[in-house]
C-alpha cells in the first residue's frame, strides 16, 4: 500500500512532503501553489475547526461571511495593509471567457468584459470588513462587535509547501470593534490565549506567547501577539497571530461611534487568525519515520479495530464482539472505526493506520476470542500489549488521556531543551548551527540589527515572550544596551 | 429599532428585500452582486450546514477541499460544462499590484505580473475535481468515491438578489465516482432524496422531486434531478439539484478504473449541490408582513425570554426563575436566549424578535412571578397566552413540534392548492396570470415548444415529477402528442 518514508534524519523536508501525501492528508493541485486537502486531512481540520469554533462562541463571538473579492479602491485604503499584501495578490480583471477565434475548442478572456475596477481576491479581509462595519457601527450600543469568519484566502507566495505555505489556504479571521483601546488590547490578548490553549490542549503542542517586533508585525497592526511552536528539526513555526489594530482601519474607513456621553470617536479594532498551517505544525511536532502521529483529541478515528480471521465464521464471531466494544467506546465519546474491508489483508491495514497516525489499534483474532483478550498497539510509543477484554473500555479511555499527555510532554521536553540563552554572537551562531531551537538573546531593539542578524544567520526574532523575567543586557550583535532578551530562531 | 416592512400584497419583491436587511440576515456589499451574510443570517445557514453535513456523513460521504481556481485549460476540457459557465465567470489574470506612477497613493495591476495561464474562479468544481480524481482512481477498490465540499463559488450574474442570486455564494457540492451507471444513478437519486427530506423536515418546505428537461439540465449532465418549492407569490424556486453526469467528465479527464475482472472502463459520476439560495426559499416560504418566521428546527434561538421589570430587585428575582427555565429547556435540547439587555425596552425587544422570527417568546414580569405564570407568544400564529410556570417546559417542548408542523402544513396546503391541471393554452395563461403556482400541463417534449411557451408566458418547465400518474395527452401549445404532464411555473 505505502512505500517507506524517507527518514527525518536523512532529509526532514523530504520526510514531511512524503508523509503529507502518503498519509492521505493533502497533495499539490494543477493550480500553482494551491493544494487539495484530501478527506483524511480534512477530517483533522474539521476537528480543529469544531473546537476553535466552540471556543470562539463561548467567548461571545458570532460567525458571518464577507465577500471573497476586495475592490482595488478599498484594498488600497489602509496604506500599510495594502503595501504589505499588494505584491502577492491574485487580481480578477475580467468577468467572461469567449471562444478563441484563433484556437477552435479553446477559450480566451473576452476583451469586452473587462471590469471597471479590478477585484483583489482577499489575502485577508480587514478592508472589506471595515468598509462594512462603517454601516453597522453608530453608537456604543453597537459595540463590542465580535465577529469571526471561516474562509479561504489567497496570497501569491512564490515558494509553497503543503499546509505550511500555500497560495490558497483555509483559515478563520476574527474582526472585532471596541469602544476603548484597553478593551481592544484585552480582546487581542484573550484570542491569543485561546489559540495557546487550543494548541496545548488539543494539538498537544507547547507554545510560547509573545509579541512580534515591528518588522514582523501584521501589515496595518499596532501590535501583533503570536503563539510560536518548535518543530522537531529545531525550526520555529508561527502557529497563530492576534493583532491589536489601533484605530488604523477605523480611520481608513471612517468608522466612528457615539459614546454614552455623546462624544464621537474612532473605533478600536483587533483581528486574529489561524489557518490550515496548523496542520503542518501538528504533523511536524509529533510524527515519526513511520508516519503521522495524532493526538487523540484531534484524531478523526481515535481507535481502529482490525479483525484477524481465516473464514466468514470466524469473522462473524469477531464482529459480534467488536460491535459490543464499539458501542461501549462510543458511549464514552471515543471514536472508533471497524476496518473490516475484505479487499486488504491485516498487515496492509496495520501499515495504513500506522502511517495515518491512528492513536490506538485493537486487533482481535480467533484465539483472542478463546482467551478473552485483544491486542492493543499504541501509535505514539509503537508498543503492543495483550489485554483482557474484561476492563478493555476503561483501559482504552485511560489510554486516550495518557497518549494525549505523553505527546504533549514529549514535545514540551524537546521544546524546553531547545531554548538556549546565549550572550555572544559566536555562541548564537554555534547554537543555531549545531542545536537549533529558540535562542534567547539580547537585542538592541533596532530593525537594522534585527535585519543584519537575519542576513547573517537566517534567524528571525520569533517573539518577545509575554512570560518570564525581563532583564537588561547588551545586544549580542552590536554590544548596545538591550532592555530584554527576545527569542530568535530559524522559522517556517 | 425597525421600520415597518412593505407588505407582501403591496410589493412582494420589495417586502423580501427589506425583510432580508431589516431582520439582519444579509446585505449588499461594496462588490457588485456579492453579499455580506450577517451573523444572524449566518447562524441559520450554520444550522442548515450542520444538518446536511450530518446527513451526508451518515450516507458515507466525506468532506474534502479543492482549489478555488480552475486553470483555463482544465475549465475548457468538458465542452458543455465550459460553454455553460464561460459567459459568467470571474477571471484572474495577474498576481500582483504595484504603485500607480500616474496616481500617487493608488495601486494598479503590475503589467509584468501577468499569469501564463488565466485562472477561472470556480463557478462549480467538476473540472478541478475530476482532474484530481484521475490520480485517485485506478481500481474498483478505489470506488465508490463519495466526496463533498463546502465552498464559495462565483458566477457573474447580471441581475442579483440577496441569497436568491448572487455573484458569490456559499454551497456544498458533492462529487462522486462509481463503477457502474446504475450505482451512479442510485446515488444521484439518493442525494436528491436527502435534499427533499432536509427541505421538508428542517426547512418545513414541501418540495416536488423531479427531472429537468434537457434545456434546464446542468451543463455537462446526462440527467438532472431537482427539488422544486413554491413561494408565497406563486413563483417556483429550484431548491437543490443532483446530477447524473454519465461518463462525460471521466472521458474529458481520462479517468478509468480496472474492474474486479481486470477490464478497464471510464468511471460514472454524479454531482449535487444546495446553496445559500436555500435561505431565500426559507424566508419566502414562511415569513409574513411582520418579518421573518423561522421553523424551530432551524432557528438559532428557538425561544427568547424577555424580562419585564422596573428595578434591579425585580430583575434579580426574574433572572433567578429564568435561569431555572433555561437550564431545563437546554436539557431538552431547546436553544434559548435570555434577552436581558438594559439598552433596549421590552417593546423594542418584542419587535426585534418578531422581525427576526424567533419561534416562541416568553415574557416574565413581576406579576407573573406572583402568579406563577409566564406569557407565551408564538411567532407563527402571532397568538399569545398566559400559562402556568408549572408544566412550562413540556408545554414549550410540545410547541416546538407543533410550530414546525404548523408551518409545514400551511406551506403544503398553499402549495397543493397551487398545482393546477390545465388542458388548453388559454387556460394555461389564465391560471398563470390569475393564480400562479405550478401548472400541470401536457407538452410535446421538444425544446422548441418549451422555449416558445417561455417566450409567451415567462413560465419554464420546473420538472417532470418523479411521483404521480403518467398519462398521455396532447400538448397545450402545439396539439401534438404528449407522453406525460410536466410542471410549468414562473420561477426565481
Amino acid at each position: 500500500m505505502s512505500k517507506k518514508l524517507t527518514s527525518r534524519a536523512e532529509n526532514y523536508s523530504k520526510w514531511y512532503n512524503e508523509l503529507v501525501v502518503e498519509a492521505d492528508l493533502a497533495e499539490n493541485s494543477a493550480v500553482r501553489g494551491c493544494m487539495v486537502i484530501k478527506p483524511y486531512g480534512f477530517a483533522i481540520w474539521e476537528k480543529m475547526q469544531a473546537e476553535l469554533d466552540r471556543m470562539f462562541k463561548e467567548t461571545g463571538h458570532q460567525n458571518a461571511y464577507f465577500p471573497l473579492f476586495v475592490p482595488k479602491s478599498l484594498f488600497e485604503a489602509e496604506e500599510k495593509n495594502a503595501e504589505g499584501f499588494a505584491k502577492e495578490c491574485a487580481v480578477v480583471t475580467h468577468y467572461r471567457l469567449q471562444n478563441d477565434p484563433d484556437n477552435p475548442g479553446k477559450l480566451r478572456v473576452d476583451p469586452n468584459a473587462k471590469l471597471e475596477e479590478e477585484l483583489v481576491v482577499r489575502p485577508t479581509s480587514e478592508a472589506i470588513i471595515w468598509n462594512t462595519y462603517k454601516g453597522w457601527i453608530q453608537s456604543y450600543r453597537d459595540l463590542p462587535l465580535l465577529i469571526n469568519q471561516w474562509a479561504n484566502v489567497v496570497r501569491w507566495e512564490m515558494r509553497t509547501r503543503l499546509f505550511l505555505r500555500t497560495a490558497e489556504f483555509l483559515w478563520q479571521e476574527g474582526h472585532t470593534a471596541h469602544a476603548t483601546k484597553a478593551e481592544a488590547i484585552t480582546e487581542a490578548e484573550l484570542m491569543n490565549n485561546i489559540y495557546a490553549t487550543f494548541a496545548e490542549n488539543f494539538m498537544a503542542i507547547p507554545v510560547i506567547q509573545g509579541l512580534k517586533t515591528e518588522s514582523e508585525r501584521f501589515a496595518g497592526a499596532d501590535e501583533t501577539y503570536c503563539i510560536e511552536a518548535l518543530m522537531q528539526d529545531g525550526k520555529a513555526l508561527q502557529a497563530g497571530t492576534s493583532h491589536f489594530l489601533g484605530q488604523n482601519f477605523a480611520k481608513a474607513f471612517d468608522v466612528k461611534f457615539t459614546s454614552k456621553e455623546g462624544k464621537q470617536d474612532y473605533v478600536w479594532a483587533t483581528s486574529w487568525g489561524v489557518s490550515t498551517r496548523l496542520m503542518g505544525a501538528l504533523i511536524m511536532t509529533h510524527s515519526d519515520d513511520h508516519g503521522l502521529v495524532l493526538p487523540p483529541n484531534l484524531a478523526p478515528n481515535q481507535v481502529v479495530i482490525v479483525p484477524i480471521y481465516k473464514n466468514d465464521e470466524q469473522l462473524d464471531a469477531i464482529t459480534e464482539v467488536v460491535n459490543g466494544i464499539m458501542k461501549d467506546l462510543r458511549a464514552k465519546n471515543i471514536s472508533v472505526k471497524y476496518d473490516n474491508r475484505d479487499t486488504y489483508r491485516p498487515g496492509a491495514k496495520f501499515a495504513q493506520h500506522e502511517l495515518q497516525g491512528v492513536p490506538l489499534r485493537i486487533a482481535i483474532g480467533s484465539r483472542d476470542l478463546e482467551n478473552g483478550t485483544v491486542e492493543l498497539a499504541r501509535r505514539d510509543t509503537l508498543t503492543k500489549e495483550v489485554v483482557a477484554l474484561d476492563g478493555l473500555i476503561d483501559k482504552v479511555e485511560g489510554l486516550m488521556t495518557e497518549i494525549q499527555d505523553t505527546l504533549f510532554n514529549k514535545a514540551k521536553n524537546y521544546r524546553d531543551n531547545h531554548i538556549t540563552e546565549v550572550d555572544t554572537f559566536e555562541e548564537f551562531k554555534k547554537v543555531l548551527e549545531e542545536k537549533g531551537g529558540f535562542i534567547s538573546a539580547h537585542w538592541d531593539g533596532t530593525a537594522e540589527t534585527e535585519e543584519k542578524i537575519k542576513e547573517i544567520t537566517k534567524a528571525t526574532i520569533r517573539c518577545m515572550p509575554l512570560e518570564g523575567k525581563i532583564e537588561k543586557g547588551i545586544c549580542v550583535l552590536t554590544g548596545r544596551e538591550s532592555a530584554r532578551r527576545v527569542l530568535f530562531a530559524k522559522a517556517y
